[in-house]
Parts: C-alpha cells; sequence; structure tokens
C-alpha cells in the first residue's frame, strides 16, 4: 500500500510557529515517527509553499498512490485550482487540518477543497494525520 | 474510560434511508460490533430525533463521560441550543458525519457546532464513528 | 387508501389564535368533518409543537401509509431535521400552509421542506388540506 | 361562474419540452379535457409568451372573471409588472405550477407572484390546474 | 417643442386600480388636461404594457422629440433593455412615478433606469407628470 | 398577579457554565429568592431543553397569567415556531437575557423573538429577570 | 405661504466645488434669486454642515412652515436621526439632489430620507430647488 | 449616587412626535417625576440632536457618575464614533429604548452601541429609563 | 445547413447607438455581408425588442434549423423565459455579444442564458457573430 | 504573426481527466495539429500549474506576440494577480474554456480575468482554442 | 508650508481612553513635540467630536494649507459627508490611524474616507501622523 | 539594521506598466536608490511573480531581519497562505501600496494580509516604500 502525505504552505514551521494553535511538536519528526508505526504502507512526504508545486505532486501522485492525506493550509480556503486537481486524478484524498479550523477566524470556516475530496478530518492536532492514515488503510472495510 | 455515542434525527434509519448517501449497513448492527472492538471502554448508546433530547442526553454525560461522539444529523446546520451544550459541559466532543456534508447540499456546509466541538470527521461513512473513538482514545497522547 | 394529516407547533391553537391571519374556525372541528367525507380513506390526526415528534410520526408511517399532509407551521422555515425526514421515508408528502406564506413577513418565503416534498399548497385556508387530501388521492391518474 | 386560464412563455410546449420534468402529455389536450369535466363553469384559456400579453390578459378578464389559474412560467421569477397587474385587478388569482419549482434551480424558489396571488399551488403535474379550479369553486366555503 | 410621454404597465389602470396609493383621478383626463395647459407643445401620449412596445416607442421619438417623460412602471426595477434603449437614444428622458416609490415594498427602491436618465421625479401623484414637463421646457436655463 | 418564568436549553447549568459569561450563581436558588421577594405575585418557574417543551408551556398560561418572563436560550436566534407561539398568546411576554448577547458572537445579535415580545432586557446577569418583573408589574402605569 | 430650504454638508461649496458634477453656478445666487421670483411665498434659507443643525431647524420649522425643501447631501445616505426627524414633524419635506445620484458611486444610490419624504426631485441641477417648491405650492391640487 | 441620563435626536419631541409610537406623554415631564421618585440619586438630564454634542456629554461624565442612560434614538443604528465614546469612558453606560425597536423597520434591528454598552432595555415605553436607573442602582447586587 | 441569428433589444441601432461601445459599422449591413459568405448555410435573421417575440422566434426554430446565433442584448441579465425557450428546444444555441460585457457595468457580469446555451462568445465586436457562425458549423468535428 | 496559447493548472490532463466534461482527446494532440493548420502563424505553447509561472509567461510574450490565448483553469475564478499582468501588458489576450463554465458549478460563474481581456470563448470544446486563434487573426478586420 | 492636524471623536482622549489599543502617551503632548521638530512648517491642531464641526474646519482650511493630515476617528466608517467635504476642497488629505484599524473588529474595515483621500497611514501609534506629515512634505519629489 | 522588501506579483513592471496608475519611474532604479540613502541599513530586494516565492521569502528573513516591507500586489487581495506566513514569522511586516487601493476597483478595498501586517501605508506612489522604512526605523521609539 502506497500513501502521500501533502502537506502546503508555512506547514513546514509548525513546532515553531504560533504553538499555541499548532502546538510545539516539530511536524516532521512527527510525520518522521507517524510514518515508521505504518511497516506495511509505503510514504511519500512532501511539503511546499507553492500553489502550483502542490497541484504537481497531486498529479504525480494522483494514479499511483492509494490514497492522498492533504493539508492544503491557507490554499484550503482559497485554491480552485487545487481542489479541480484532486477531482482530476484517481487516488482518494483525505483533507486533514491541525487545529479546528471551525473555531478560529471565519474565513477559514470555507474550505474549497472538501467537497472535492473523499473525507474531512480537523482539529485532533497532529493526530489529524494518524486519523487519514487509518481512514485511508479501512477505506475498502467501510 | 468511558464514551458516549449520541446520533440525532433520522440516524435511526441508517441502512434503510437513502443508501446512495448513508450505505446500507444498519447502524445499530454497527454501533453493537464497533463497541464490540473496544472491550475497555464503556460505551453509551443514545439516538433521538428531538432536539431537547439531544441537549438533556449532553448534559446527562457532560461531567461523567471521557468523550462524546455526537453526529447531531440535520440539527448541525441550524442548533445553537445543540451547540450551546456543548460548549456547557466539560467532555470533549467529536462532531462525526457518515457522508461527506460538504459535497451535498450547501445548506449542509455549514456546521453551527464544529467551532464549539473539538475536532470534526466527516465522509468516511460508518467508520468515520470508529475514527472518532480512535481520536478520543488517543487525544492525550496528542 | 390511509392518509396522514400532520400538524406542527401552534396550529391546535387555529380558531382562536390571529384569527384576521388563520380564519376563525376550530382546525379540529375542520379536519373531522374534513376526514368524514372521505369514508373510504383512513386517516390518521396529529398535532404536537415538537420538532422531535413530529419527525417520528413521519417515520412512523413513512412506510405504512399513501400519503403525507404536513403542515409543519414555524418548522418550515427552519428544519433541516424535517426535510431529511420527508427524503428518508417513502411516502409522498404535501406540504400545506392555511395562510398565503408570501404574503406576510418575509422569513415565512423560504421553506426548508418544500425542496423535499411532492408538492406545496398554500393559501386557501383550511380548504388546503382539503386540496392536498383531493392531489394524494388522485396521485397516480396526473 | 366564469374561469380564466392564463399560461405564460414556453407552456404551450408542455408535452415536448423536458418531459422528465413537464411529463409527456400535451398541455392544449389536458386542459379541453379539464374544462369539460366542469360544465357549470364557463373557461377562458389564454397562452402567450409576451409579459405584456399576459398582463393585457389579466387586465381584460380582471374585473368579469370569478377567478383566475396563472402559470406565469419564468415569468413568475422576474415580473413585478404582472405582480402589479394582479394586485391591481378585481378576480382572485391563484398560482400554478406544474413541477416542483422548489426541487429545481434556486432562481425558480422565489416568486415574484406569490404575495400577490390568493394561494399558490405546486408540484402535482397539470393536476395541479384541477386542483387550482377546485380552490376557485370552493373559496366561497372556505 | 416636443415632448413624449410614455407610460407602461398597468398605469392605464390608474384611477381605478389601489386608490389608496394611486388616487381616483383618471390618468387619462389629468393627462389630456395637462397637455392642453402647455399650448406650445407637441405631445405624444403612449401606453403600453409590453417591455419591448415601450423600447420601440423610445427608439421612435428618440432622436425626434425635446425630451421623453418616463413612467416605465413595473418594468423600472426589472428592466436592463429599457435603461439600454434610454441610453441608445438622443432625447434627455425624465423618470417620473405617481407614487413615492422608497415608501414602498423594498424591491421598488431600485431603480434599473435613473442612472441612464436625466433626472427622477416620484411621489407628488399625476403632478409627477407636470414637474416633469417643466424640468424639460427650464432644461436649457439650468 | 400572576407571572410565568420559563427558561430555555441550558439554563438549569446557570452557576456551573461557562462562569465568566454567566456568573457563578445557581439560576435555581435565585429565582427562588427573587419569587419571595414579591409576595403578591404568584409565579410559575419551567425549564426545559425542548423547543416543543417551550411551546406547550407559552400555550399553557398564554390566556391564564399576566405575563411571561421568557429567555429561550439558544432557541432565541433560531426558533420561528416559538416567536409564532408568542404571538399566538394573549399574554405579554418579556425577553430577557443574562449576559449582553450584542458583546457575543454575531449569530446572538439576530432573535427571532424580539419582535414577537412586548419588550428585551439583557446584560444584567440574573438581575435582568428582576427587572423584568417589575417591567410586567408596571406595565399598566406606562 | 411659508417654505423652508434647508442645505447639507458641503452644499455651500456648489459654484466653487467640482462643477463638472455640481455646475459653476453659486448656490447662495441661485436660491436668492429663486426666492424673488415667488414673491407671495415667505422663504427661509438655510445650510449647515452638522446633522444636529439640520434636525433642529427641520424641528424648528416642522410645524410652522406650508413645506420643506431639504438636500441633505452626504447625511442623505447615512442618517436614520434625519429621517426621524423629518417623520416626527408635521410639514411635507420634498428631497432634492442637483445631481443625478443614480449616475454616480453606488452608495449614493440608497436614500435612507427618501421613505420619510412626501416626494424625490433629482437630477435638474439648481433647477430640482424650483421643481419642489414648484410641488410644494400645487400641493393641494394634486 | 450619581447618574446622567442621555437623549439623542427627536427625543425632545417624545409626546408630540407619532404618539401611536412613542405615546403621548411629555418626556420632559416624565423624567422629572422619575428623577423625584429616586431622591438619593443625583441626576443629570441631557438632551442633543447632535451626535458631536452626545459625545461630549458622554466625555463629560464618563468618568464622574456611576451610571449613565442613554437613548441615543436614531445614532443608535450609524453612530461608531459614540461606540467608541462608550468604549472609552469608565462608567456603566444603559442602552434604552421607549419603543420595541425590534418590532419596527429592520434598519432599527442593528444597534451599533448594543455591544459597548453594559445592557439593554427596550419597549417599555417610557418606564424603559425607570428600569435603567433601576438597573445601574442594583448593579452591585447582581 | 441552416442557421438562425436573433437579435434583441437595441441591436436595431448599433452602429449609431454608443459607438464607443458598439461601433459604427450597421449591424445590418454587417450581416447581410456575413451571410453572402457562407453561401452553403442557410440563414434567418430576426430582431425584436420585444422579450417575447424572441421566444416565438426561438420556438419556431427550434426544432428546424442546425444551430441559433442569439444575441439577447438586456434580457441576457433578466430573462429567465427566453433561458426556458433556449433549454425547451433542440437546436444548439450561441450566445453572442459585441462588447466585452465582462469590462462593462457589474449587472452586465451576469447572464440567465449562458448555463442554458451551448456556449458563449464576447467581446470581439460584430465578428462575434461570425465566430459563432464557424462554432456552430464545426460543431459535430468537436 | 505571433500567437501564444497559454493553459493553466490540469489543462495538461484533458483527455485523461473528467471526460464526461472535458472530452477524451489529448490537448497535447490537438494543439499541435491546430498550430500545424495555421503556417504562417508562429505559436508559442505553455502550461504550468503554477499562478507566478502563468504571469512571468505573459509578461515574456507580453510585448512580442501578436495575440495570447489563455485557459488559466481554476486560476479563472480566483487571480487577481494574473488579471493584473494581462492589464499591464500590450498583447490582446483572449480568455477561452474548453467546457461551458456557465453550466457548472457557481463558483465557475465568476471570472476574474474577463474584464481584463478582449474577449471570451467558452464551451466549444477543444474548438474554442481554435475560435479564439480566428479571433485573434481577424481581430485588425472588426 | 502649512499643514493641519484634524482630529475627530474620542481622539482627545487617547493617552487615557483603552491605553491596549491607543498607547498611555497624550496625544497633546505628541503632537505639540512633532510640530516642534518641524520648525519650518506652520502647524493647524484641531480636535472635534461633530461631525459638523470636523466638515468645516476641512473647508475652512482645504484652499489656503499644503497638506491635511486627518484622523477622523469613528466617523471613518460612517460619513459621507466628510468624504465629500474632502473631495470637495483643494489641499491633498492624508487619512491617518494610530491602531492598525484592519485587525480590529470587521466595520473598522472599511472607510468612507480611503476612496477620497491622497493616501493612507495606519497601525504605527501615534507615529503614523509624522509619517503622514512626511509624506506631505515629500509629497512633490514622489 | 536590516530590512527586507519583498515585492509581488507585477510590479517588475513599474515604470512601464499603465503609467497613469503606478507613474513612470523604474522602480529597481528607485528602490537602488532609496537604499543608498539609508546607508547603515542592510537591505535585501526581492521580486517574484509567485506566491509560493513570497511565502519562501519571507520566511528565509522571518526570524533574521529586522523589519520587512511587503508590497504583495495582486496576491494581497487573495491570497490567505502569505497572510499566515506573515503571522508565523517574528520580523514586524509593513504593507505597502503604491497607488492609494482604496479609489481603485472595488475588489482592490480587501486586503487579507493588513491585519496580519503591523501597518499599511497606501497611495504615495513609490514614496510609499521610503515611508516603510522609515517606519521601520522609528518603531521603537513609538
Amino acid at each position: 500500500m502506497k500513501i502521500a502525505i501533502i502537506n502546503g504552505p508555512n506547514l513546514n514551521l509548525v513546532g515553531k510557529r504560533e504553538p499555541g494553535v499548532y502546538g510545539s511538536r516539530s511536524i516532521g519528526d512527527y510525520l518522521q515517527q507517524l510514518t515508521a508505526t505504518y511497516p506495511n504502507v509505503d510514504f511519500v512526504l512532501f511539503q511546499s509553499n507553492s500553489e502550483g508545486a502542490i497541484i504537481d505532486e497531486l498529479q504525480r501522485h494522483g494514479y499511483g498512490v492509494d490514497g492522498i492525506v492533504l493539508n492544503a493550509g491557507g490554499y484550503t480556503h482559497t485554491s480552485v485550482a487545487i481542489a479541480d486537481a484532486v477531482r482530476a486524478i484517481a487516488a482518494p484524498v483525505v483533507e486533514v487540518h491541525i487545529s479546528n479550523v471551525h473555531a478560529r477566524e471565519s474565513y477559514r470556516h470555507t474550505s474549497l477543497l472538501s467537497g472535492a475530496c473523499t473525507g474531512v478530518i480537523a482539529g485532533f492536532g497532529l493526530d489529524s494525520y494518524r486519523l487519514a492514515v487509518e481512514a485511508l488503510i479501512h477505506r475498502d472495510d467501510a
């Protein structure tokens, strides 16, 4: 089984950036550790601040992986182009957020991506990523 | 550990109602089976079509359980009173949805509850309930 | 043939409440008389001020009657949960209103239920109920 | 007793146009047959694609008939002028729609006419016309 | 000097229609009398319930008269096409209303025509027409 | 003189729930004490989390008491049905709020009930109830 | 007969301010000349940049003059208080504008005053004032 | 104890102005009488039609009185500057209205001041002022 | 092959009307010349200022031509009835505009017709018509 | 003559992505073939998923080509920056879309680019590109 | 060189009012000191809580100074009349704010004045005034 | 002291692009000259048309410089991701604009960045950059 975890803008700063919102644990360390706990899954980790690079990555894996975990950061609320990419590819995409976006500024309450994704997981800190991986692994059972 | 699973209006019909949206598996059977897989957790299962009864139930368990899984059905989009109950109690509440509400009618895109809950899980069929239980169990690790 | 007539909040007061809007005839008397004029139809009459009880009643008859006449009163404009119940059941539901809701306050111009019902009849006083029964009886002819 | 049935734009195509929405029965045949079943009522049938011609017709019969059945088609959602005509005349006007406009595109959910009419009947196929005639005939009983 | 007075839908009923709003004086009589008091002005009087006929009339006189008095009735609030006609022609057009449209329903507060006209006069009963004629006659003095 | 005090959802938790917003005094104790200070007034105290039960209670006392003090909690912002009940009954109803709802979330700034009530008192903590009783007692003087 | 002409903010600069919009004729000279042409009318002329002073002036003359011509300038679009003053007094008030406000910025298309005034005259340059005086003088004829 | 009662535009006309809305009792007489019933309170009475003068008065007493009763009239709905003054000063401010503003025009449903004030009292006629004084006197008890 | 070119209100004035927007070439001459360059296509040319006449014409050719080029002028932005006609007929309809409507007033940015048409061509002056004919001729190749 | 054809995000997947919407023909093959049919035109073909790269390309050719055909994909609806680039350069830009964006999701009905482009062509499948090239070639004739 | 610094409502309280937002330095002291550092500039300092007085002051200096620094306080968001005054006068006006209005309540994000001013400076504490003076002094260099 | 000046899309064309809006001076020359006048400040100059590259640059300097001057061009109005980056980093960021964005198209009136920045300077031509540098240098004095 193969899963791509794609992170968008400013997520490379998690652990350092606004710890009251995002926690103080390094996302890099967390994801390394998370992937290690699923030895049977082949993970691809990717982060970029660029909308275009995220679309490139979605297209690169869109026909070759069993699922994609996508945290598009600020592009979640503004990118029709990423939503189009999610719709264009074959792999199921799970949208994740570290914080509960619905308890923050109102412009974070609207996601242009959710309607194109399989499902959404938000508000569980870094554990949101593990839950998304769980969702993809058990997808055929449901 | 004790977890309450509270279901709102029309969720008693899942398995029978609009199977294209909600699947054809009986939610009663599913939840029985789900709770059986967590022998160390003490589960309370509740369903009501009444907004007031859901608030009563949230208040009943709000100070006594370790977490609540709440699928408020149609009240998700219209109930300030349930959101107030979630804010009023001590237990963490995870909002779940069987379908991906963001890929349906636009009035289902707004949840009055999300901002009051700990987090949101939507779109994974009945597996959304298992992910919510997972989230509550691992809550202290995050 | 079996038809359920379900009335929502404050409709028990018709005849007594704001006669300029709702007329001064008792709705109980009217409905007794109406059902008497259709001896071949088996009628169920129900009224409740509770949203949840209306959903319970819709579910109770939703697979057993040939049609439902629903006047949801104030819930017409606010209840996603009742609309979901109408969509979840098998029987056709006709939405009725005594007054012409479109000639009243603007918040009465929007019905969350209409899109889920078979059709809508509004503005003919208590005769709206008879027209709805007529519509259900002739449904197969149309 | 005298009743005018006034149909607006594109209703001449019913039976031929989008049969999934409007059915495949010719509206001309239906209305001929409907009027025949009320031998004591004197009917006037009129159809036009022109907003002005509909207003002319409303004015022509507005003081001489006992009631008007109006299906203004697409003008329902855009014509202040037809609504003004309905308000200007003496005869009661019943708004009818063949399809359930509330279950279609959102711009069909708003009627500029409903507030000016006596009542509204929508969603019963061609039988909506019969129900409107029924409503006008029983108007004095209500 | 030549002035066209163009009246739109339902204005032929003034004097008969909703006298509380429009008064009980016949508009035909009033306009005959008004034009008689300006013997040096050559008047054209026109009324139609049809949007297209109003545009035809605006085009017919748009290059040949010294001014146009336009009461477009209900089309005031909905017709981009009449506004385009006003912009397309050379003659100055004064928008008039008998009632004070701003003290009525909110949809009468917006005029699509005002921005295309020279000026607006509303609320003075039938005297609004005389004021508009005055405005056109004194136009060069201002 | 007879006054009913009707409290809606989650108000039973006042004193325990979000003390920063609602204070830490038990509402039950407060109301007992308040009613004791008006020995000549016959009080009815009622609380429910159910919208339907609140309507039932309003109807029960609507023709028999001299005034009603209503704190509908979260239903204030969403219930057309309670507003209809207030309009349907004879007794004057005073809307009260413990907190200053206008200084909180924007969805709390809109009350569907205010237009149907006699008056509104908000922001004075539990003293809002005493002021409402005062208003009802002095109602005939004003 | 007595008429007050009340001008609001920045109207003292007409003739000097943005001549492309307001013309280059001094408003003071114009009004002096205008009042001279109606020897039988007793005029009061007033201008202030202050909203409160305009209300004071409306109240001062509101029961003693036969009509008021009001150009409230920028307050037209923002002042509920001036509209309340117009409603509070007995004299009829005509709203005037020099420019065609509907052909300018969109925030000038909404007048809070129009609904409270007798009528509106806009777009005829300084001649708008003369037309308003005409309207007041002929008011009893209409 | 010292309390300032500040009234805004057009409130000097209460008793004379629209008696159907505001009653026919002179506000001056009422307030004189009201203040006389609280011999231990030192009252300051002020009225102005000017937004600036109201702000001046709020600033003048904002650090010297124990409370302010403010009826800002039409400025309630439009004045950010008065709201800023209320926030800038130390004394608690109670917003009052004679009529039930929520049962009137929709633009009266929004108050820019409420969020800055301690609380709001509306709809009790002139008795609203007495209730506000009561609220300020009992403020420390609450 | 047969193509109908249907022009709406004020398009008869192109060449004469606002040449800065629509150019100074007569549309009649242009269309004569255009049709001459496609000798194998049988063209029908039609223009009317009336919404109803445009619908009549769409219905007349809707089952008999291979394509329709429609410039509905101002009705583009307001006519549900024309959009319904386009949906009701069998022939493909191409919406054209001479000017780039998106670079003009904001109310021209919304077309009620575009969703019902096959495609849209706007902004190329009179050449928009030729491009539309090209689109229809090559339709089967695409 | 020199023309640049610039394609935005996900357009590289046309032929493979959602064939029901975009057809099943490879866009690469189509464009190669299209450019071959215009031997006298020098074409530049470019595709990128990155908003910045599209702006770079527009700037690179903006002063050197005779026209640009731009299909900005999802950026059409969200990019002020691309619209600014179109306005900043000298070459005329034609906006094209393969599908009829107006018959799809409502967020595709708004283009931030159209107002900055020369014209718009949408809905003709890949033939939209040919029509745009035609429009640019005949631009001087119009 | 002559510069007027005009401050609006509540700015006289800066140093005393909400120090968390506006700082604790007296604005009077600051401005005295600021003007002293520009010995070659002739400064006029003015503050008023009255909208009308601010307009009077803008008119007084509008043709006689080289620039105006305007902090209109709460009127920034509500005053069309001040914006009109800024447009009516000849001197360039710089809008300043002490706090970053965009990081505060949403109603402070809209300025009616900005479009009429030369430029805007906000968020630098009292230093915003110095930057505005700098901008005016270097205006001819830019 | 170290300051980064970051310019977004199309700003490289200033001096060449729409000189009526942006002036005709080359921004490159201007910034070279500006930095030369502050010999004690170490400047970094950066421009990119890519949203992602701007975020990369903000992150690169966000913990190492004393301040950042950011003109995000068109991304100002659409980028949540850049605003998140500004919030994520430690250095103060000043938003600048060459033109007065508030006097241009309405979509330029909203900045997603302003709330995240320290302050805003707009409308002073290229001098806006100097004022921003001044603001950063004097930041500790304020």
